[in-house]
This record gives C-alpha cells, structure tokens and sequence, in this order.
C-alpha cells in the first residue's frame, strides 16, 4: 500500500485498527512526533522500556497480561526495531523473534516503523519484524523519505493480504485512490532508472562518514557519557554519566554554538530523559560534525560534569 | 493549511474535531465517499435532507435541537454547497445566510467541501459559506484534484486562525512538517507561470460544453425525469418521475452501452434513491455524451417507464 510517508501511514493506521479507550505500546525512549499523531486519536499510550538491544519483550508481556486482566483492549504495539529514532539501537535477534512469538501468542499487532532500514552502515540490516513474523501480526512502515527525499512525503505499508485491503478500503484512500500518485510515480522512474539504489549507495557512504566524524568527535567524553556506535539511521544516543542534566549541558553547548535535541521529549515521563540526549549527523559534513563535537566538548567542561 | 487534497484534509478534520460518539451532520443525499471517511472513525451520522436549494436548514436546526437535549455532541455538518457533489445543486443565498447564522448562534462548525468552485459555468461561484460566516465556525475544503489534476493529491483548507493552528499542529502534519511538499510546490510553480488560472479558463470551457451537450441529449427524457441544469461541477441530477426503478434504468442502460451512478450510495437510507441518479459529464468529450444520451433514452423507451 502506497501512503503519504511514514507519518500519514502511522496515522491511518492508528485510525483504522484502534478503537477508542484502547492502549497503543510505545518503547520508551520513542519517536516523539509519533506520539504527537497518537495522541490526535482517543487512545490511551503505555511505555514499554527499551535498551541497546530493543524493547522489554518480558516487561511488555507483564504488561499486556496486566491490561487484559483490567478489561482493556490493546491496539498495537508501535516499535522501531531498526536504526532506532531516537536511540539509533537495532533490536537484537533474539528479542525480535520473542517479540514476534509473543506477540502471535497473544494476538497483538505490530506496527513496525521501519524508515532507516536503507541507510545501513555496517553490512545488511538485520530482517524485518514483518519478515519474521506470521501473517497477520506485523503492519511494516516503509519510506521514501529517508532514502530519497523527505518532502516527496511518500512511504509504503507491507502487511499480510487481508491488513492491506483493510487499508486499501479505507475512505481516505479509496476517495481518492491513493495519497501519493504523482510522487510515486517520480519515485518509480526514478527507481526505473537505477539512480534509486545509486542514490541510496550515495547516501550510505556520505551518513557512515558523518557518522564516523561524530565518533571520533565524541571520543573526549569517554569517562564522562556513554554511547553506542550507530549501525545505521540518522541519531547517535548519548548518555551522560554523572552530575550534568541534559538541559544544563544543553544551555551550555548552544552558549558555544552548537545544540542538540534532549531526550525528555522522547519519553511519555520527561523525568526520564533528564540525562540523555540525541545526536542527528546526517544533515551535516564531516568537517561540520568535528566542530559540533569540539565545541559540545567545550561545552561540557565547563558543567559540573567535569 | 495545504492538505493531501480533500479526502486527506476530511479524515484529518474528523480525527481532530470530533470525539468518539459525536454525530456528524452529512446532507442527504451527499457524496458517498466522505461518508466512508467519516465510518472509519468513531462518530455516528445523521442525515439532514437537502434538495435544489441547499440543506434545510429548519430541519437541521430541530435535529440539533433534539441530539442537545437528549445529551449529544454534534461534531460538525459536512456540506458541498456548491455545485454539490451527486446533486450539482448549489445553495441559495438566503439558505447560505441562514445557515452560517444558525452555526454561530449554536456553535456548530460546518465544514464546507468546496472542491468544485473552480468549475462554474454561468458566472461566478457563489460566496462560500467560509466568507459568509464569522471566524470559527467553517473549515473550507478547496482542491486542485478538479481545476488541475486528481492525482497530484493536493488540496487546501481555508478557516480562521486559530482552528488553522490546530491543524497545522496535528501530529501528522507536524511529523513531516506536511503532506504535500512535492506536489505543492509544482502546483505553485505553475500558478506562477499564470498557466493554473489559463487551465481553470479552458477547463470551463469544455466542461460547459460537455454539460450543454448532456443537456441537449437528455431533452427527450422530458415529462419522465426532472433535472435541473447544473451551474458548474461534474454533476448532474436525474429524478425518474414515475413507474421505473433506477436499478432497473441502470439495467436497460448497461444492455445499451451506457451506464450511471445510481443514487442509493448517496444516501444513508438506500431506499431514498430509488428513483434518481447521478450523470457525470466531465471526463467525455460531446459528442459521447450525446450518444450515451441517446442509450439512455433508448433504455428508459424499453422500460415501464415509457
């Protein structure tokens, strides 16, 4: 199914297979923006934590098992198993294929985001959820907009046959026969051509250097904060070890020109987030991220961090 | 606010303004495909009737009253007062006036699909019920899928300031900043170039031409169905006035080479299109609408309504 990118789709999604009072899962930390488009619709939101290695799959079943008990319905669990935004983690092999049982055990849909999947800087990205799972429990999120180009706002739903013609059969879709046509269609040539995997060639090598750029950047605050190289996507999380908040350090690196975005947003408790912090290195060169490194440096011994 | 077009800017309208178990107004008849935007969420409808002159209003004021009293929110009336879209009907002027002040004295917000405005073939448009009314109470539906092209999904929505705000900080227009960069900007590009309003101009021009000849070639039905001849649109409205069935005229019709859309869909009762339906003029040059005409005449002498 063609959508209007990966937000139009999450929308709809959330339109279509929630009901109202239900509970959407969300990984905590999440895309915030994600949970702006939940928060349009009358559902209810229940953060599962996740780590390096993706989501709680025990805490989620604790959970769910909760919910049931209390007479709630789940809608969906949203997920970002791969090239995580915020965090840039890749959800581990073995959590993927505990999540897919659990959730075909339990009958709980995933909605999988999977828009960084192409941008993979280490060797293939790891399978999908929705190429793991049986039919029926994985709605995938794909998308052009990091591939390509975000304002062609063009992405695609894979799923099993009888959730997409659920979609297809949607009135918004079906008024108008889709959302996407004429930038799918440019899209198409484009992909016809083979400049498409060029392109997504192209961006590969660029991101890994940038990414490599803001690696070695970092490398100064060992001690002091923790990360995890990305595999893949846009983020680099950044952990901060002691004393400094994020938002302390955060006036103190745009003071020396350079910012970031702070993680509280990221959780559905802002408290959460007070020492953790988001990285994107893909819009900028190498050079740029070098200097965005030093002066975040800079930044940070001037804080009680030092 | 630009959206990807109507259907796009419908279903967001309705996950905005309305909450579960709200009714939502819809003419009757009215266009069957907002309505199977509007199922897909979690509001109830009601139909308020509507005929050559617009909605009745006094009708849509006793029903409002009775859903307030009996402890109803009503989320908003869904009309296409112009060039309506089965009927072609556009509202009169004392309706349009009646009916913005019924909505701000009740506060009852209308939205107004005004997707065919471009479209008038005998003079100018009418006002739209958005520059009638005073700030608050519509939100304006306007497209270019009819004066340029459907499949460039782009339309826009014209309301006052702080109902545009809480569009554009809906969660889906906010995650990618839009729906509708790509296409937007082609479509600014060419209204620029002056050839936007040079195509409006020459679509009128066929379009009228294609009416006129649906008319002429309808002429013959005269004493067994009424129509009205529509002032701009795609539409026009045929009502059998004794004896046949439109699905057995959609039959006659089929066994002739031609066809229509009958009216039952239009309606939340089936039963009330029994007896008409709707004849697209837009897509066929004229003389193919002249020889459908003649099929159709053909079909109706073959029937009991001869």
């Amino acid at each position: 199914v063609i959508t209007a990118g990966t937000s139009q789709a999450l929308d709809l999604t959330t339109t279509l297979f929630s009901r109202p009072g239900d509970t959407v899962f969300i990984e905590q930390p999440t895309y915030h923006l994600a949970v702006r488009i939940f928060r349009d619709h009358p559902v209810e939101l229940a953060g599962i934590p996740a780590d390096e290695d993706g989501i709680k799959v025990d805490v989620l079943a604790s959970t769910l098992d909760r919910l049931k008990r209390a007479g709630k319905r789940v809608a969906f669990l949203y997920t970002i198993p791969t090239f995580h935004n915020p965090t840039g983690a890749v959800m581990a092999a073995d959590c993927r294929r505990r999540l897919v049982a659990l959730a075909a055990a339990e009958q709980l849909r995933i909605v999988e985001d999977d828009a960084y999947r192409e941008l993979a800087y280490d060797g293939p990205a790891p399978p999908s959820l929705w190429s793991l799972a049986q039919p029926g429990v994985v709605i995938r999120l794909g998308s052009f907009a990091k591939s390509l180009a975000p304002g062609l706002r063009s992405g695609f739903i894979t799923t099993d046959a009888e959730t997409a013609a659920r979609i297809i059969d949607s009135g918004v879709l079906d008024s108008g026969g889709g959302v996407s046509h004429f930038a799918s269609l440019v899209i198409a040539e484009f992909a016809g051509s083979g400049e498409y995997a060029d392109n997504v060639e192209r961006l590969r090598a660029a991101y890994r250097r940038r990414r490599d750029a803001l690696l070695a950047a970092l490398s100064g605050l060992e001690g002091r904060a923790s990360w995890r190289k990305p595999a893949g996507g846009y983020f680099l999380w950044l952990s901060l070890l002691d004393g400094m908040r994020t938002s302390e350090l955060l006036e103190l690196a745009e003071a020396q020109g350079t910012s970031f975005m702070p993680a509280a947003p990221f959780y559905l408790d802002p408290a959460s987030g007070a020492r953790s912090l988001r990285l994107s290195f893909s819009r900028y060169p190498p050079e740029m991220l070098a200097e965005a490194g030093r002066r975040l440096l800079a930044a940070a011994a001037r804080g009680p961090l030092r």
